[in-house]
């Protein structure tokens, strides 16, 4: 994990959001399909904002595949804004474009708008605004995708799904699932238009959000992410910057609009007696005599049949997520 | 933020903890004292540990500053084991004490045992958790006494309180208090046995963790921090690993045992709409005209009237922090 | 500095390359056209190949520029291949191409083609040059010119000249030269074809890469470097990896075909005297009183009056470089 | 390499010098003794100043190894100050010894003094002196002498050699020479109290010296150094910063007093055709039929049957080392 890097550029309204990572090796088969399909996922989810619909996000891969094969390099991702031909002028490097549309004064509260413009000595918020936007996770979406791929080859599996939306929370599901039960909820996920295994819930959370777009209005929200097949040993408890939990948390909380991570049973651990929330260690009946835990606590040793997961809460709502 | 760089070292009964902070300016008055007067409350808390008993810390800068003043260079600060004399032998890195002590062989479940021993292929658990124990924190309050008396130069102030241990919890502290509520709400916690500023509550605290002691067993609990005095612009959102929402969550989930962190509202915004956890802005009836938000969102627009506050998870409980 | 980061992408016959620069602060001026001066000055030269030729670079600001603007962004800069029009199929990152032009399998001397190859377990070396290429600076330049740009805002002037090509060289120019004196230095450069200040050396050079091309063959050369205008203290004596010297020997280095860096006198130091060679200080005779010191030998503490030079060896021949 | 980082503190005189790796695998053999060897090696030699005779560097292991095995945690060795128990007010942290000796306020030429005490605003250029003082360099020798060990469990051997000293040169040495023939010349320099494997050139630096020690004066000169038993793949080609040439350059150059480095022939190079210089690319007679080549070029794919050598330049002298 110290050898992978990744940044991205763009403005939400300019030419192309960029991203770069380097530290994939030589070898792994890639596709621009592959991006596409993890672009095409974020897209989705009901009630989504207009521009999702105008735009079919696209991955043209600038550097470091041939041939389907990535070559060590590092790998660049262009992904057009498809919204850019409304903006040439009013987005463009060019000098000569200056003034050509009127400037954003009204910081929007909740959002970077105010703090960026004094920080960066901007009168126009747009300049802002056009990075801060939730769109640059597009970009993130896009390396992330290049890093699932890689992932899969060792059978780690990532996946994830909505548990509250409003104030529609669905049943709670055991986080010592099976990889099998898990892999179902998530498949029930990806066939649900706000991504929420259990249908009932889905319901009152698509009618919930339809009532918040009559009233122009937001909803928060809550999904859980798992990995299985997770090797013992990412992370490491030598030095605080390489603990796992740690690094998790700085990946989720730096998305827009997420304000808070739980690793395993996360807060509700607060309230129980120490003994209850061990990770409760077993040999597996393996020939290998491979040795598992039950209970998921600390992600760097999940078993294969706990997986870890994690909660997280949009307040911006389902449509910014 | 970037320009600093902190790095601890030290097992847990060897013979000192070490740390390491560059990038603090010269000219900082910075003692002994002022580091020591934070492992001391590091140390303090009812039921802890009979080790927090025995040894007392203190803080011994080996580089860095001269006369009470820092002077640029990297400042390094060692900290005795004081229990280390017990352990001369067993934790010696001379390999004439080979087996001078047994080793450790039965993982515990919880920590990083289990894990570390395969990571690191060791079959004395000991070589682990000497390295993974909380009582490598020391070393990182004695840096982070550091920067809280650089920022104490820009009136900026770090406070905490405990608002839940166990199943007991302290009614809520508004989110919009103003520095000296929150400051008073520090001060009250301070005097408290459990750093839980509501008596009543304090004292169901300290006859559960009584209860705990009785049992063997220990408890989790919530904590909150507030910073006041924070200007504008600290993070940023131009690129995700400069986000501040996201360092402070690496910052705190990298604590042994913390599982979970919220920035403001956190959790509590997913069951509401976004028109209601928006940040309002105010323009402040100063001379000045400072423009200032009510509720805290987002940490880096924090205003002065908020400051910003989060929650965090400690499911090893009071005694393992 | 230490906030500044850079990276650069592309291989040198695919789609583009691409550069991304973080940290320059918002609001400075910038143009495409900035760019591509120093682009244009990267291709011209006696002597270079057909490919400089055929290809004009022109620099595309993606993101970070707004109506000639910074915006605090990271700037992302892409510069077509205008040769991948040759090579759209053989450097397809569609699998479908696989095996449309035939694998590269001898290595060159004096490449990093086997080191590469071995490294990556590439049999078509094509997937090791395409990265490995000098072309690959393109982009280190045109980040360069951004990182130019900003410099020039502080009065600060980077500038260089050819001492060297093959057996021929030019006299030595006085370490100690005025601000004037080495901007001439430099002006005249700019007008040779060879970027040799002194005529007839540069007479000299020409004839030299004449007969090299009639052998098929290339030549070595040395350059200076010098900056003016540099305040005192960039780089800091406190860390190995924040020191000055350091981090320019890296920079330098790091380009294709460079295997020496000298600051000051360099090598010819290693026979003089300590007294002969180390840097005067004066009293600047201005009305501030300003400290300067006369010799240049260490870059965190050059004076207006010299600025500091360095020589670096391009074995890769003048073509190369 | 990038998951391999180190960082040192200390003032000269103050209590003790530390040193921090971190990256090095679990279960290496280490001792105390295995870096007090190298400290020695480092305060030997002809000439050197009278600290050096006080003195005799001990490297304590405070964390990291246990049992004369390194445990996978940080490692940090401390090493006292000798000379400190003259300078316990002077440069102790407290404040109450402040003034107990003269401030220094004439900066030296060649050194950080007027540099460091302007940017970090110091009246007393000791506080300056004292970090920027090569004595910093124990602590790098420390720590490298434990990468030295790491080294060494691959094969691979590091050595080096002194080749001028003022105006006195050794006979060249041939770059491609066999690591057994490298090792010679290696053992002939470590009995050398000039590290000089010439006697004859030996004798002259000696007299050298001695004359310059008269006189009051430091001298310069040049020192190869060699690996041999390089796997190929070291470094990388697809990034600026991984480049290993730039890497051992900016390591180098960070070293107090050097100010010229360079990889193969170097500047020797300038004047070459490119066909001259070329690594040529050999098959090994063994049965493994490993490629190698011959030249030393590229440190990246050096062979067994070169290594690669570096010169660098120290103008502050034999003593300032």
């Amino acid at each position: 994990m110290q050898n992978l890097r990744f940044f991205t550029s763009g403005e939400s309204h300019g030419r192309a959001l960029t991203g770069t990572i380097e530290g994939i090796p030589a070898n792994l088969a890639l596709s621009a399909g592959d991006i596409d399909r993890e672009l095409k996922r974020r897209q989705s989810g009901f009630g989504r904002g207009g521009r999702m619909k105008i735009e079919s996000d696209h991955a043209e891969i600038l550097s470091g595949v041939r041939w389907g094969k990535t070559v060590g390099s590092p790998i660049t991702v262009l992904i057009e804004n498809r919204d850019h031909k409304n903006w040439v002028d009013g987005m463009s490097a060019d000098p000569k474009f200056s003034g050509s549309i009127p400037a954003v004064t009204r910081p929007r509260p909740g959002h970077a708008d105010l703090a960026g413009a004094i920080k960066y000595h901007q009168h126009d918020i747009r300049n802002i605004l056009e990075r801060s936007s939730a769109r640059e996770t597009a970009a993130r979406v896009a390396l992330g995708a290049i890093a699932k791929k890689f992932l899969s080859e060792f059978g780690i599996r990532v996946g994830s799904y909505v548990i509250q939306i409003g104030r529609v929370q669905s049943p709670k599901f055991k986080v010592q699932s099976s990889e099998q039960e898990l892999l179902a909820i998530f498949d029930r996920a990806e066939a649900s238009p706000v991504r929420c295994p259990d249908e009932e819930a889905a319901r009152g959370m698509i009618s919930l959000i339809e009532d918040a777009i009559k009233e122009g209005n937001s909803l928060g929200g809550v999904f859980e992410v798992f990995v299985t097949g997770v090797p013992v040993g990412l992370g490491s408890h030598v030095q605080w910057d390489k603990r796992l939990d740690g690094r998790l948390a700085q990946a989720l909380m730096s998305i827009q609009a997420i304000k808070a991570v739980e690793v395993g049973l996360g807060f509700e651990m607060s309230g129980r007696s120490g003994s209850d929330v061990m990770d409760e260690i077993f040999y597996k009946d393996s020939a290998k005599s491979q040795v598992t835990s039950r209970k998921s606590q600390v992600a760097s040793h999940k078993p294969l049949h706990a997986g870890f997961y994690r909660k997280t809460n949009t307040p911006g709502g389902s449509r910014a997520a």
